[in-house]
C-alpha cells in the first residue's frame, strides 16, 4: 500500500475544562465557562490550522442520578448553545471551521435549515451540522414526550429531516439575488425554488428564507454508528464523527461505510472519517503516566458508575462495583453501538465495574492514547495509512493545556512527517476538508443563468 | 405635568438596506448582505449610545404574489436569522443591547430558551426577545400546518410559550454552580429547579440545560397590539414595540396597557413602551422632502399594492388603484391591529388606494416624520412628555445613511433638551433600559444561599 496522498483533517472537540470526567477538579484545567475561555481555545486552534472546532450538544440536562450529576461538569448543562457560540465565535475567527451538533429528534427542520445556512454566511463558509438522533433518554422529557423515542423512530426521522434541510438550502440559486436597481428586480423568480415537501413526519412548502450560502451547504457531519446510522451516513453525510478503540474496529468501520458510498452514487472522497482520540500527551512517557493518573485520581466513584451508566445506557448500580460486567444486560433503546463498544472492551479485557469505569471515564469510549509526542504521532499515522481514519477529532483531556500540549508537541511532528497542514488550503470548510462545493440540483442551467 | 425624570430610549431598528420599501433602489442605499455591512451598523448605534438594535423576524418567504415579491427588498428573505446574527455581533460590541424577533408559534419553547439564555451569556447580559405570534399566513406553511393558526390559537398557545419560557429561565439559581474541586461537587443540587411543565400546548419537564444568564433572563419584548396581545404584554412583557400614527392613538394605547399592569402586580416602570418612528431627516424641510420624495418616486405600484395587501391583511388588487378603499372589506385572520391602522388612516384621509399605499410604504403603518432635526426633536420630545412613548425604535429610511443622519443631526439635538444619555448607565440591557433585575421564583432563600 503506497503512503496516503492526502493529509490528516483535525477537530478540536472542545468540551469546556476538558475531556476527562474528572478535568474540572484538576487545579490547571479553567473552569471558566466564560465566551472568553472559548474564544482563547478557538484561537489556540486556528493558529494551529486545525481544519474545525467541534461542538457536542444534548437537550437536557442529565439528572436520573442527581447526587452524581452534581459532581460532574457535564451532566449535559452547557455553558453556551452551540449555535449561538459558534456565531459569536464566526465574527472573531477567519479560517477555522465551525461545527456544531443539533438533534433531529428535537428541532424543526426549516428553523434548522435557516440557523445553519445564516451561520455559514455569517462564517463566510465556515459552518458545519453534526446531525444526532440524540441517545439520552432525558431529552425527551423537554419536548413533550412520556418517554425516550425509540431509536428506529429516530432514525426515520432522521431521513426525512436530512431530505428536508438539504433541499431547503437548495431554496435559491447562488445567483439568484440579482438587485437590479435599474429595472426593478430584486430577485430573479425562475432562480427560487419551492421545496414542496410531504413526508411522513414533515410538510414543508419552502423555500427557506434566506439565500444560499457560501459553501452551497454548510457540511454535513454525522454521529451514529449501529445500522441506521451508517446508512443514513453514507446517503448524505460528508463526515462522520466516530469512537473506535482498537485500529481493526476502526479499519472495518471506515471500510464498511466508504464502501456504502457507491450505492448511494457517491466516490469515497465524499465523506471523511474522523474518530474521536483522547490524547494525554508527555514530554516523556513517564510524565503522560504521570498526568494521566493525576486526572484518574480525581474520579469519584458515584461519577464513575454514573458515566458508565450513561454509556453503556443500563444502571450497574445495583452490581458489586469490584465484581464484572454481568452477562445478562438486557439491551437497550439508547445508543446500540456505543453499548456495545463499552461491553466489549469490559469483556476483551475481563474488567470489574470499577476497572471499566477507571478505562473509559477519561475518554468515554473513545480511543485515549497515553505518551510522547513521537508515540502519539505513531499511533494516529498508522490509523491514517491504514485507512481507519481520514483525520481525528482531538478531544484534550483538560482544558487550555492539553490542547496547547497536542499542539505544541503533537502538531510538529505530524508536520514534520508531512501528515498536516502548515497552512490552510483554502477558505471555506469545505475546501480544507477538500469536499466539493455541492450543485443546487434545482439550479436553472449555466446556459440560462449565463443570458 | 412636570417634566418627565426618566430619559427617550432608542432602539436602532435594522433592516437591511433601509425601512422604506423601495430604498434598495436608491444610490445611496448599501445593498450589502454581509455580516460587514450590519457590523457596521451596530457600530454606528453603539457609538451613538442606544439601547440596542433590534430584529424583525419571519419564518416564510412571502411568495403569494411571487411577481411583486421579487420586486421587493424585504419578501420575507433576510440575509441572516436574527439569534445567529445577533451572537456573532455579540463579541464584537461591548453595550449595546441585542433584541431578536422570535415567534412562538413556530419554535419550541426549550429550545428558544435555550438559545436566548446563550445570547445573554454571550452578550454578558446584553440579550432580550421580541415575542411575537407570527401573522404572516405562509409560515404556517413551512411548519406542517394547511393554514394559518387563527388568531385566538396562536396567543393562547403564546400564553403558555411565555409561561414555560419564564419558567425554564429560573431552572438554576444565580450561585448554583458552585465548582468546589475539593468536595467534587459541581453544582449544588439545592439550586436546580425542575420546572415540571404540563399544559394545553406543551409538556416540558426541565432543568434548562445553560445556568442562568447575567441578566436574570433576557428582556422580554413583544409586539402585538390587539386585546389579547396587549393583555399578554401588560402580565409579561417588560417592552413592547408598537406601530402608532397620531399622538391620540399613542397616549391612548400607552395609559391602556400601563393601566393593566397593576392587575399583574406590577408597577408603571416595569414595562417601557417603544414605538416605531421612521424620520427623514434633512437640514432643512425642503432638503427632507426632497429625500422623500427620491424614495416615493422608486416605488413600483405593484410593490406598493402588495405591500398594502400585506398589512391591511386583505388583497386589494381586485380594486381601482385609484379609487377609495372598499367599505366591505372583510375581518381577516392576521394581523388585527394592523388592519385596523391602515384602514383608519384611509378612512380618516380619504385616500384612494395608490395614496394610501404610497403614505404606508415608507414608514408600513409606523410613524412617518419628515423634517429638519429640531422638528423630529419636538414631535418626538411631545410624544414622550406626554406619555405617548417611552422611547422609540428608530426605523431608518435607507442604510447605512438614514441612520447616521438620525445620529449626526437628532441624536445632539435631543442631548441639548436633556431627553437622551451621553453615556451608558449601566452594562445590561436591562440597567440601560431601567429595568429591574428579576428574581429566581424558584430560589432558596438568601439566608440559605449565604450559608
Ligand atoms: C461519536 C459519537 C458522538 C455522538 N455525539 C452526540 C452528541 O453530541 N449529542 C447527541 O445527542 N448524540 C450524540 N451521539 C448519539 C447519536 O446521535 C445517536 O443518537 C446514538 O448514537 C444512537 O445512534 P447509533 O446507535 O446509530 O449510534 C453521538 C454518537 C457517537 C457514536
Ligand atoms: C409593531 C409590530 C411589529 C411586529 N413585528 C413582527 C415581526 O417582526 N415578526 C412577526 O412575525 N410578527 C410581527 N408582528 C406581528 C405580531 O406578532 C402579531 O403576530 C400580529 O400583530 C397579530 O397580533 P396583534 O393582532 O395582537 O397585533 C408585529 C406586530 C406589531 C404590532
Amino acid at each position: 500500500m503506497g503512503r496516503r496522498k492526502d493529509k490528516i483533517k483535525l477537530g478540536a472537540f472542545l468540551l469546556f475544562t476538558g475531556h476527562h470526567v474528572a478535568a474540572w477538579r484538576h487545579p490547571q484545567a479553567s473552569v471558566g465557562t466564560d465566551f472568553e475561555n472559548y474564544f482563547e481555545l478557538a484561537k489556540l486552534a486556528e493558529a494551529a490550522k486545525f481544519d474545525a472546532i467541534f461542538f457536542a450538544d444534548g437537550v437536557a440536562a442529565r439528572l436520573k442520578v442527581v447526587e452524581a450529576a452534581s459532581r460532574k461538569a457535564h451532566s449535559g448543562v452547557y455553558p453556551f448553545e452551540p449555535i449561538t457560540l459558534l456565531s459569536a465565535l464566526s465574527s472573531v475567527t477567519r479560517n477555522i471551521g465551525l461545527i456544531a451538533t443539533a438533534s433531529t429528534s428535537f428541532s424543526d427542520p426549516y428553523n434548522l435549515a435557516r440557523q445553519f445556512g445564516s451561520l455559514d454566511r455569517l462564517s463566510a463558509g465556515r459552518a458545519g451540522w453534526n446531525l444526532v438522533t440524540s441517545s439520552d433518554p432525558e431529552a425527551a422529557y423537554n419536548f413533550g414526550h412520556e418517554a425516550q423515542i425509540l431509536h428506529a423512530d429516530r432514525y426515520d426521522r432522521a431521513e426525512e429531516f436530512a431530505d428536508v434541510v438539504l433541499g431547503l438550502w437548495d431554496s435559491w440559486d447562488d445567483d439568484a439575488f440579482i438587485r437590479d436597481r435599474e429595472s426593478g428586480r430584486y430577485f430573479d423568480p425562475e432562480r427560487l425554488h419551492r421545496l414542496d415537501h410531504k413526508g411522513r413526519h414533515f410538510k414543508v412548502r419552502g423555500p427557506l428564507n434566506i439565500p444560499r450560502s457560501p459553501q452551497g451547504r454548510p457540511v454535513l457531519v454525522q454521529a451514529g454508528a449501529s445500522g441506521p446510522g451508517k446508512e443514513l451516513a453514507a446517503r448524505t453525510a460528508e463526515a462522520i464523527f466516530a469512537a473506535h478503540i482498537t485500529l481493526d474496529e476502526a479499519k472495518s468501520f471506515y471500510a464498511d461505510v466508504k464502501g456504502k458510498l457507491g450505492a448511494y452514487g457517491r466516490s469515497l472522497d465524499d465523506l471523511k472519517i474522523l474518530p474521536g482520540i483522547f490524547p494525554v500527551v508527555g514530554r516523556s512517557e513517564t510524565e503522560a503516566q504521570e498526568k494521566f493518573e493525576a486526572l484518574q485520581e480525581l474520579i469519584q466513584p458515584q461519577v464513575g458508575l454514573n458515566l458508565l451508566s450513561q454509556l453503556s445506557g443500563v444502571d450497574l448500580s445495583p452490581y458489586p462495583l469490584d465484581g464484572p460486567i454481568p452477562s445478562d444486560l438486557p439491551v437497550t433503546n439508547a445508543g446500540k453501538s456505543r453499548q456495545e463498544l463499552v461491553l466489549d472492551l469490559a469483556r476483551r479485557e475481563n474488567l470489574t465495574i470499577r476497572q471499566l469505569y477507571l478505562r473509559i471515564a477519561g475518554a468515554r469510549g473513545h480511543w485515549q492514547v497515553v505518551g510522547t509526542p513521537s508515540q502519539i504521532a505513531d499511533v494516529m499515522e498508522e490509523r491514517f495509512e491504514n485507512y481507519g481514519a481520514d483525520g481525528f477529532n482531538i478531544m484534550a483531556p483538560i482544558m487550555p493545556g492539553g490542547l496547547a500540549d497536542f499542539i505544541e508537541l503533537v502538531v510538529p511532528e505530524l508536520r514534520r512527517r508531512g501528515l498536516f497542514r502548515t497552512e490552510y488550503e483554502g477558505t471555506t470548510l469545505r475546501e480544507n476538508l477538500g469536499l466539493k462545493r455541492p450543485v443546487n440540483r434545482f439550479a436553472v442551467s449555466n446556459a440560462a443563468a449565463a443570458e
